[in-house]
């Protein structure tokens, strides 16, 4: 694969900034990374662990006129960004952004002049953790990457953008916004709330930690996992999906009150039924 | 260790069962295993894989004259065959029971005249599959066990349990059985139940499989990894664990609703605080 850039910026040194870096970084030992963070903890961290080459602020003119440019920030933050970057970037620089909501982050530079330049991701990767320590080099591998709108970019953003996507080694996906938010408000974002509220469920009644320590197994600690996801990531994430996320929580808890309704009057065939036509997420996981 | 029996018979040959086999004869292969399953395709299964030596029915003489017998099928069948089995053992057999509620399994046996020769086990620990072939002869090492109402066990049936739960590398628990039931409905009855619904919610609306597929990522695959468990198990034990579900699910909806409110309001520091306090969740997982 050809190297075709030669320096990059990542806004935000965490999870998924830091694995791109550390990806890039692999492969190719010659490209100068830039690392931004309003975190000077996590800047500095990312620093010293070598995910990155220098620190700079988001307004450097080197950053601005970076080959590439990779937004790792909270939704929140690149919906308000982006279009300030879109404006001050040379107009060789290509911005990527890795969100997990896709509509309003595109609608905010829709009629942007520079739109071109612009390739709106969701790399489908990540752990519970956060924060540079978190990254390492292979969250990407095999994995699948969503790319939405990818008729609006130049040509050499597509260029860009695959030449990222290949290094970091996944696999691309074309939706369009509105089937991304949706679908993902199902696979992804609704799970991340289902685990969160159990966490909280098991917390509130069990006082005494050290019970749930006891008692817990490891099906619990599976299902509850994402409860120890970024608070600071996952609340823009659910504001920006908001209308697809409570149509499918409305659904959830429809599903859930069912079950309870089955288990109050006793109907145990019914929820074998239920449980049976669970049982086909098998053919998806497996 | 010392070998303490000779003989072991199990009810049930699935994954419970056939890995306290399994782990029984990794220690001490003189020991010989009955095996009883009304699954006749699982009794076979379990002789071919050496789970077992030999395949026996239910009042074969030498089952109810065995040193020890195991009970691993679901709670519903257990609640009936323990108490007539007490009655047509040999005075010298110990029977074990392995389900995942207590309460109603010790009460049909409370007044039991050979109650003494019962103990009221609860293995923390299993996978989502299920059947011979999912056993294997580590599932239980290093995990915990929940023994409740020891103090109505003989020192006989004292020392073969310690001996099994021992052989099997657990640690035990005990406690009384309505604080179990309590808290199992809390730490893991009521998460196989919000990751079976997830998988139905799920499954409904994602009518195109190869979407889930395509989309889900290694979060939505550990949150609704319990939606896989078998309906013939888990049914009986949420019937029989009802009362305490009940409740947890009323408190799980209810958190779930009061997320889906402040989503609803757009109140994102609420969110985020609700986020907060779940993370607390590493504590006890970490």
């Amino acid at each position: 694969m050809k190297q075709h850039i030669n320096n990059l910026s990542i806004f935000g040194l965490g999870l998924i900034g830091g694995s791109f870096a550390l990806a890039v970084k692999n492969k190719f030992p010659g490209i100068k990374i830039y690392g931004v963070d309003q975190n000077a903890n996590h800047a500095q961290k990312a620093l010293e662990l070598n995910i990155i080459d220098e620190i700079k602020s988001a307004d450097d003119k080197i950053v601005l006129a970076s080959d590439l440019i990779i937004l790792a920030i909270p939704v929140s933050a690149i919906y308000v960004i982006l279009p300030e970057l879109l404006s001050k970037i040379s107009n060789k620089t290509v911005v990527i952004d890795t969100g997990s909501t896709k509509s309003s982050i595109c609608e905010s530079v829709t009629k942007h002049p520079n739109r071109t330049q612009f390739v709106a991701a969701h790399p489908i990767a990540g752990t519970e953790y956060s924060g540079p320590e978190a990254a390492f080099p292979k969250l990407f591998e095999g994995k699948k990457n969503i790319i939405c709108e990818f008729e609006l970019s130049s040509n050499l953003a597509k260029k860009y953008a695959n030449w990222l996507f290949e290094t970091a080694g996944m696999n691309n996906i074309f939706m369009d916004t509105e089937n991304h938010d949706k679908h993902l408000a199902y696979v992804s974002h609704l799970s991340h709330i289902s685990s969160f509220m159990l966490g909280l469920t098991v917390l509130n009644i069990e006082k005494d930690e050290k019970n749930i320590l006891n008692l817990a197994g490891s099906g619990f600690a599976s299902t509850v996992r994402l409860a120890k996801s970024s608070p600071d990531m996952w609340a823009p994430i659910f504001k920006q999906n908001k209308t697809h996320l409570n149509k499918a929580l409305d659904e959830y808890i429809l599903q859930l009150k069912v079950f309870r309704e089955n288990l109050e009057a006793g109907n145990i065939d019914e929820l074998k039924s239920l449980m049976l036509k669970a049982n086909q997420i098998r053919k998806v996981l497996d």
